[in-house]
């Protein structure tokens, strides 16, 4: 019985017995069999304890593999549970996972493990870890494990989908299975942190109970896990969701509803600059701004196809009585489609442009639901062009440029584009108009030639209605993000019986062009807040200039007359008359990341002037308040930028 | 026998045997004979033939009395119900109903009739009257009568109430009961109109079927009928909803919803001026505005007692699953006491005044829908205001005077105040807060005599929860109409358990001032449509100039020239660019109720003028591009009034 194992460079080591993955790593080198913590066998990953007899492709993974780290952080878990059951002996264990920054333990008990509990936790994993407890590898029968487990609902529903005979692992009294592989002792644990907690549905499933993740992460070296930590901080910071709540922008509370998010003052501020920016800037290019009801008889959802194909985003119809059935509007297009119908139109009236704010409601699962960013209420920039067919490449152009005209002034500049086409090959699946199709394909492509833009082809990403447009931006934690979309529709044209009388008297169906340009004020505020980092230009920020009185009795006057000429202007202007010290009151307006701070005392009272501290810099400008108006004046006029 | 009738200036005739009412009439003059139609009789409406055999007050109604007039209107409604009974034998018919302006039939058959056929009908009910056919008062019994009906339900059900012996009157073969007087002739009908047709749920109620109405109106001189057919005329021209239709601001369609407007772009324009207009106004006055939910946890409205004492004017709830019902919000003061709660509040913060133009669904009966007048889907300019007890009188006055500002700037004139108290004889109808009561009470009085302003005090006209100010409005059809209010309410502070922080460091309950300044956009629009009668002041009207080039080759370009300057200073300018003739052009202009008319020809392309005709006047001006921009600035910033 003689066998080769092949290694990744090619080579090829003979054995003549069965040999373990350790003993194969320290045959190749002793650093190797030291560093080893398991390998990739066939592709499949084995522990170290691994018998090796018969050929084999194998990869010894060391702390240098990602697959290495996996199983560092897959012992760490089990370690964990180990942990948490000899705690709570009545704990019930859901899937322990590694995700590709960490790992999680799902628990279920009574009164749930509590965030604050996690230091006490942490420190006793680091006595498992000091004491270098032995971890062994065992095949178990599944039934052995059966009774093990009769207990825990969610093992044995695990256990279910296992062979006869399962590999498991032993920590003292405790066992577990379903790791490709794990450590040999608790000692090379290294390096971990455990992170947060949160509530998940088992197996996602909102009809399942509640379970309790805890949240970790390991690492093999303390400087992997420092560099971890402080991303970890610098996304935190970003989120949206932190500096909502310290710039008190909104908030969500799942009591009076999840995923509805109440805009406070401040938040509600910025929303209502942009809504009144985007309709300006809509109005001015042609589009015809409209109201239209959230409700609307769910026939016409039928008829659109979005009961049919979309009906578990719907939230549930309500019986109005007398047959008539109302449906919270996932889409705004229907509506505008009547808006439409509600005339004939001629051939002379394309494009017609209508646009709305449109609130829509969209039934996302209560886990899918995060701060500004998922939510079951939202408002969406929504527009709808109807053309004649040939006019599809100007009114393509048009909107596009207006899209990048936005982007410019919200200083919005990491983006690309994505063209989608029908796939060639499966011209079936799409609704069939061939004609439509090449032609506007080609439209869409020259128009973007035309324009002098790069982009990216996907062939078969295009919707079963028509071919599009996506604008991806990133995200400030490096996601790509659909903000913008340009998406041509030739049919709810046909389904809704859409008509124009021609040039020639004769009626013809419309090409429908749907676009977003900001997309929904929720999900854009919380794109904006996170690249901003919540400190929002002067054209957008709640407050523009905070003013602090240097003496409360001696400078309040004062302060309120810079403030009043300054709100005569339509900016907005604050005084900070709390009772609190100069430097404390400075470093709040800097905290709150307002634009300018002016600080007001005896020296600006006698000369007319303001003290200006513009945000983020360490300057400090002596100036009349006619000069700070004007630059403040500019400032706005030209969205913060400087080009 | 003899028996005494007393007359209405208390003389008495006495009679020996039984008398008409006819008889009696010519008994005390010719004339009074010939015009008399039925009388009183013991305050009951009589006919001319009912025989009167003992001691009875009697007055005999003539053409000069209401009461006459409605006897003159049941008759035309008889003869309308025997008509379309021998046109249509099949026909069901249900309640004939003489109203304060005209009468009505109700008939049901699968084909309702519809208006288009009243003419014919009028025709035919015209030959009736011309032939002078005798209407024969029988006394029926009623088992005779409930055999006639057997195939009519609505008439066997009406039969139901009535004695076993049934005043009815015949025409021929058709025969009708529950008038209480009739004439005795087709040919004393004289003047009538046949006016329009409308389903009604058969008694009002919508689980009934649906029957047709006919309306019409009768008077005995032709004059009376003209002034009446002016004055309907007159109230369709004021109509918003007729105005709506023709200048396109809005449109209802059942079949999408029913009391779900739609806002054309003109009617959308008008709404979106007046949001941001009361949006800075409220801004200005130290609001703060919010966006908050339209959905929220049903639970909430248990708390504030809305689910209690409203469902029936609120949406049905929505499942969620897990436990979680939905709710289309019937009032926003629930959410805006999430947002006052988000906080610890202190003494020092109040007032705080939160603001939103907030979205609300009420379930109103769809017989009750009207235009944007009533409406299940609204947007209420609504505003709370949390403040001390102390701070009731101040902030009352505060807001009223924010709400005379406003009625000024829309040149609302016609309104008076009405105080509404508890009643001090049942203060246990209300909440249990003497002292709130009796302190605010005095407040709210105190602050309209300082502000030196008449009112109309109305104890017992409270809300349970506190007292109010309702500021009464004339609708352009002379009804009375709430359209602002502000109320205080003692009770959902209660219920919520909001507090403040007071100065000695206490929790304090605040009082919760609600307020509307301009009610529901719908609403308030709807009023306006009517008060303007559609000619909007400049400063909302949806087109402030229309320009028409004389001629389409030689004047585009200049017209083009000075809309792109009109537009660039902000004003909503239009070119009318259709191949119609000058003077349809200007025509058309006018029953768009445009402001200004420009008309550009060769002198004001050679000079760099416009020829402008202001809506509704004879005038026409020349004036420089720049002096016609300076009177529109001028007009816009003033609202397009004189002071």
């Amino acid at each position: 019985m003689s066998f080769a194992l092949t290694l990744p460079d090619g080579s090829k080591k003979e054995f003549e017995a069965a040999v373990s993955v350790a003993d194969l790593a320290a045959s190749i080198s002793t650093s190797l069999g030291k560093s080893a913590v398991a390998a990739k066998v066939d592709g499949a990953v084995k522990p170290l304890d691994f018998e090796l007899s018969e050929d084999h492709e194998v990869a010894i993974l060391t702390d240098k593999d990602e697959e290495g780290l996996a199983v560092l952080r897959a012992t760490a878990a089990f370690v964990l549970e180990a942990l948490v059951k000899s705690k709570y002996p009545e704990i019930k264990l859901g899937q322990a996972e590694v995700s590709k920054d960490g790992f999680f333990i799902e628990t279920d008990k009574d009164d749930q493990i509590k965030v604050t509990e996690l230091p006490e936790l942490e420190k006793a994993l680091q006595k498992e870890i000091k004491n270098g407890l032995p971890i062994e590898h065992v095949q178990a029968a599944k039934s052995e494990l059966a009774e093990e487990f009769k207990d825990d609902p969610y093992k044995s529903e695990l256990l279910q989908s296992a062979g006869d005979v399962v590999d498991a692992y032993k920590l003292g009294d405790f066992v577990d299975f379903g790791f490709d592989a794990l450590l040999p002792n608790t000692g090379k644990i290294k390096k971990f942190k455990l992170l947060s907690v949160a509530g998940a549905y088992w197996k996602g499933k909102s009809s399942n109970p509640m379970l309790q993740r805890i949240f970790g992460t390991a690492f093999f070296k303390q400087a992997d896990l420092d560099a971890d930590m402080k991303r970890r901080a610098e996304i935190k910071e970003r989120d949206h969701r932190t500096i909502g709540r310290d710039l008190d922008l909104f908030f969500v509370d799942p009591k009076v509803g999840a995923g509805l998010p109440y805009w406070m003052p401040k938040g509600a501020t910025i929303r209502r600059i942009i809504e009144r920016y985007i309709v300006d800037k809509e109005v001015a290019a042609g589009y015809e701004h409209v109201y239209t009801p959230v409700l609307m008889n769910l026939d016409a959802y039928k008829t659109s196809g979005h009961w049919a194909h979309y009906r578990e985003d719907m939230f549930p119809p309500m019986d109005m009585g007398e047959g008539e059935w109302l449906e919270l509007r996932p889409m705004n297009c229907p509506s505008h489609i009547q808006i439409y119908k509600h005339h004939i139109r001629s051939y002379r009236e394309l494009p017609i442009r209508i646009a709305e704010l449109g609130m829509m409601h969209r039934y996302e699962k209560s886990g899918a639901l995060s701060g500004l960013q998922r939510v079951r209420e939202m408002t969406l920039n929504d527009g709808h062009t109807f053309v004649a067919l040939d006019q599809v490449k100007d009114e393509f152009a048009r909107t596009l440029q207006i899209i990048m005209d936005v982007y410019h002034d919200f200083n919005i500049n990491d983006y690309y584009f994505r063209l989608s086409y029908r796939d060639p090959k499966n011209t079936d699946k799409y609704f069939a108009n061939d004609e439509m199709w090449e032609r506007s394909q080609s439209m869409l492509k020259a128009a973007m030639d035309d324009m002098g833009l790069d982009y990216v082809e996907a062939e078969g990403e295009a919707a079963f209605y028509g071919p599009k447009l996506d604008i991806q931006t990133k995200t400030a934690l490096g996601n790509d993000e659909t903000m913008s979309t340009i998406q041509l529709d030739f049919m709810l044209p046909e389904r809704f019986k859409l008509t124009y009388v021609g040039a020639d008297g004769e009626e013809h169906r419309p090409v429908m062009i749907h676009r977003g340009i900001v997309g929904t004020m929720e999900r854009f505020i919380a794109y904006l807040t996170e690249i901003y980092k919540g400190a929002f230009p002067t054209w957008l920020a709640p407050i523009q200039a905070e003013i602090i009185p240097v003496n409360l009795d001696a400078h309040s006057d004062y302060a309120k007359k810079v403030r009043d000429e300054l709100r005569a202007k339509g900016f907005r202007a604050e005084i900070d008359f709390r009772n609190e010290k100069l430097g404390y009151k400075i470093r709040e307006s800097q905290t709150q990341k307002v634009p300018y701070t002016l600080v007001l005392g005896d020296d600006e009272m006698n000369a007319g002037t303001v003290n200006v501290r513009p945000y983020g810099t360490e300057e400090q400008n002596t100036e009349s308040l006619d000069e700070f108006i004007a630059k403040l004046t500019d400032d706005v006029k030209h969205y913060s930028r400087e080009d």
